[in-house]
């Protein structure tokens, strides 16, 4: 459609506690590259940029490694309002799976669920669902830091298990 | 990180109360492509998958079509429990944005935002914030069917925006 020409499916935004931690599980244990924080001071808050992407492909100077984040398909934004991480009254974000619901998961696509759920399970990351409970043999869902739900899921199997019912 | 080698973030999921009203949405004004859709009877639900794809490169067997759908960056997966949109009782999906705070919207990247906006505008798209409302101009946010934030940007202008503070 001409109207919608060069539309790209950016970014998907979550808020997330600490991001720390966040950091440290989105980028060491799922293995996305940090493609630029954004802090706004006058507002409290920063952003954080992330994506399955080639860190030698990002640019270096600033407004062009700005505009390369918003170029990308498939970029995840979480968003720290600051001071949550160190605040014991706050009571956390809502994953969207419990009463009121709405948004439900992202989703990452693995060569192997198995293999990667092993090493996510030795790296102490929390599941929903490892791959070989209930019928849906071979899909996982895993929390993130906050409790959002991240399903991980391998193409062929997927596509097998659903295609023959 | 060879650990984490091929991964894709295939998925973003939100639940839907209508698909007639998210297709029309997706599809005819945002101008995603409908991918597939899986039904699961004996769940009574259905999923449909859009993404900005060329339909052209959709296999058309159905194990390699539902493959197909996996191996994408960037998809969106609609979550329709069948029933809801006949349902007087049922109170909506929570789009994350009001208490309980969490996932926050999804962003399309667009090469002209007052130009795909002005066609919103005509569409009777509900608009959370126009381009020129508040200091971020050039940067809107729309809603779907079921109150869910989309932000629209451009990426030069936003990066500008960004780096020049």
């Amino acid at each position: 459609m001409s109207d919608t020409k060069d539309f790209i499916f950016n970014q998907t935004m979550m808020r997330i506690r600490d991001p720390e931690k966040s950091l440290a599980f989105y980028r060491d244990v799922l293995g996305m590259t940090l493609l630029n924080k954004f802090d706004f001071p006058e507002m409290s808050f920063s952003l954080y940029f992330l994506a399955y992407q080639d860190p030698g492909e990002i640019p270096t100077d600033p407004l062009g490694k700005a505009e390369f984040v918003f170029m990308q398909k498939a970029t995840l934004e979480l968003t720290h309002n600051w001071g949550t991480e160190s605040d014991a009254n706050f009571s956390g974000y809502h994953n969207g799976n419990a009463d009121p619901r709405g948004f439900g998961h992202i989703g990452i696509t693995v060569p192997d669920v198995y293999r990667a759920c092993a090493r996510f399970e030795e790296l102490g990351v929390e599941f929903v669902k490892r791959p070989d409970d209930g019928k849906m043999k071979g899909l996982a869902f895993i929390k993130d830091p906050d409790g959002y739900w991240i399903e991980i899921l391998a193409a062929r199997s997927l596509a097998e298990m659903i295609v023959s019912g």
